[in-house]
């Protein structure tokens, strides 16, 4: 395999952005960071397919140390991306969405820890500027077209090769810890199982061991509805005609399942949400405050997002089981990290049995694992908008 | 759990609510029952329109008595009809969906009781042979064309009207008790709500006293998958090109959520469900077992189901709010029927918040009002296939 390493803008900028988010530190803590690009050649993925050119971003916060022994991994979600926190400029609107647990003193200390996160493979923000990807939206080498469905199946473990490759360019050789919330805490996961050499320690935030029968059906239900839609043609849509009604009912499903009913009962309090609106009691195809609040936002989000890259990771979570050898506690076994899981106690997504089946087998095992649950009114995005809940749990962790 | 589960190897084509009956089945005396039409003409709904004919089918178990005052109506669930119990034939293979708790001596009691049950407006089941219901696919007499969209927006209001209809039409004029589970406990409690004079006992099981916000949109997540069927033409589709495959996935996505992820661990056990499954890793438009299984029954019961039919019991179930009168508060306050709630603890569709959030407004204006969980692995299912776990409840509340 041969590896390159490439950077979209000269690393000396990137250093000057640094430099001066520290310095101004003191009056603004705006931490500033830049997407970065790695590329390599002849991957081949754990189904034993290759794809002859994958180009990922990455980020990092914080300084990495002179022995390279202070490198935390985070592994995004199934809808994020690598800018898991500070702004690429200080005048952007959001930061990176773990910005309350990454950062200068921060659960993440980026004082301490040279944070690194990664796009996936088949990232769903296609077409978000500051994303960059290798799946089913990209040209195929061999044949000048988007490989649609023609790109290989890609599994967690992957993901996970991928990132491999990045921390390799950097000459890294170990993690002091790998951190990650849903999806993102399987690839967390896979790592400690995986590559036991490396990983020190593991944290698995609204996370899951393995995809059950049950959340293998239910993510399921996220492809169906691009299947559907005729603009979707077996996957070789155009850019002109991409099934946008498919991907925004889809990311529909995956946000009301991402959240809990007290949220949407605070939304449709906004809203003014009554049952017996006057447009859907009148017209079949009008439809009520709290329905059009949903639908619209994801269409708005289905702008930067591509369908088949949808399936894509659909798929790498539907077969993902610890170790991606035979049943969990199998899979288990080779972990040496110390872990700790954080399950949301009102997640209806991944529930917290799915976490404290992990826990409880590597318990059985033996081995060091702890459990905190989150709480909160927010589901599964507890993980993602809420963890600074238990900033002090995950500090004490890392710094332990 | 186990005693109504007996899976029966090579029946999985049969729907859970009748593999659940075969099991409840073997020593009860066969209850014999019979469809009945009703109609009616120039029926006006809840939101001022009018439907010229109405025809409904009917069934009922024991017998009234000389007062008609020995009445109890059984209100049916969302993909449900009016076959609550009993067989058409000795030989048929599975008796109706609450055969458990309705017939001689049981929590229903027919040797007391005469039962009575209805199919709604708009009735999923359209294409059933005996299921008897009027809804867009039914011949519009001003065109001699389906309604298709045309068809009026019905409600809960409109399931109750026209079972009054029904009842009125049998000399009826009051009701020893109304009992339903889930969309049937919308009707329940919206008969309590509409005409309290005629409610002396109310059962809600499973159930809900409005559609919150939540909810609301849960059930938009029901339609969407039709609509976004090429076949449903904005509902004009042929008899030959219905959009099953839309159908098929709504019906998919509210099996799942209708149970419950232990019952999925249980179901994936026997199927040989395992992550790393060999067609999904090498092929994204392979499946897993679980999601083959899932589909594939989904698309077995589409056959007798209308698409458009499902769109409208989604809207009427979006508009519930019991009294359909402002905020659910509002609305109960006219109820002076006793009252009982029955949700299942792991239902994750109709969460047990909703019938607690109308048992507590009751018990908040002074009325009598009962609550009783259902316990199980089943989910939501729990209210139709292990609901006799509770019969004893039932029994004593129906017969003081």
């Amino acid at each position: 395999m041969q590896r390159t390493l490439k950077l979209v803008t000269g690393l000396w900028l990137l250093s000057l952005v640094q430099i001066g988010a520290v310095a101004k530190e003191t009056a603004a803590p705006a931490l500033l960071t830049e997407k970065q690009t790695f590329e390599m050649s002849d991957f081949q993925t754990f189904g034993g397919k290759i794809i002859e050119r994958v180009r990922v971003g990455w980020e990092s916060y914080g300084q990495m140390n002179a022995d390279k022994d202070n490198v935390v991994l985070v592994t995004h979600y199934f809808s994020g991306t690598s800018h898991a926190a500070g702004k690429y400029h200080p005048d952007d609107t959001t930061p990176g969405y773990w910005d309350a647990i990454i950062g200068p003193g921060k659960a993440i200390d980026t004082n301490r820890f040279f944070v690194v996160s990664v796009d996936s493979l088949a990232n769903l923000n296609a077409y978000d500027a500051n994303v960059i990807t290798t799946g089913p939206a990209s040209i195929n080498p061999a044949t000048g077209k988007p490989y649609g469905l023609t790109f290989p199946v890609v599994t967690i473990r992957d993901f996970v090769n991928v990132q491999k490759a990045v921390l390799e360019s950097l000459g890294i050789k170990r993690l002091h810890a790998v951190v990650g919330p849903s999806m993102g805490s399987m690839q967390a996961l896979e790592w400690a199982t995986a590559y036991p050499d490396w990983v020190d320690r593991m944290v698995s935030v609204i996370g899951a061991g393995e995809s059950d029968a049950w959340t293998t059906a239910a993510l399921e239900q996220w492809a169906t509805p691009i299947r559907l839609d005729p603009n979707w043609q077996q996957g070789n849509y155009s850019a002109e005609n991409r099934p946008d009604d498919g991907l925004a009912a889809a990311l529909a499903l995956i946000t009301q399942q991402a959240l809990h009913p007290q949220f949407f009962a605070r939304q449709g309090q906004q809203l003014g949400y009554s049952p017996v609106e006057q447009g859907p009691l009148e017209d079949i195809n009008s439809r009520h405050s709290i329905v059009n609040w949903l639908f619209e936002r994801a269409h708005g989000r289905a702008k930067k997002m591509d369908a088949n890259h949808l399936l894509y990771l659909v798929r790498a979570c539907q077969l993902f089981v610890a170790g991606h050898n035979g049943d969990l506690a199998t899979g288990l076994k080779t972990v040496t990290a110390k872990t700790l899981f954080m399950p949301a106690s009102s997640d209806l997504l991944l529930m917290p049995y799915l976490a404290q089946s992990a826990h409880n087998k590597l318990t059985a095992q033996g081995k060091h694992s702890d459990y905190q649950e989150l709480h909160g009114e927010l589901g599964h995005l507890e993980g993602v908008l809420d963890v600074s809940e238990q900033a002090q749990t995950l500090k004490t962790f890392l710094e332990n």
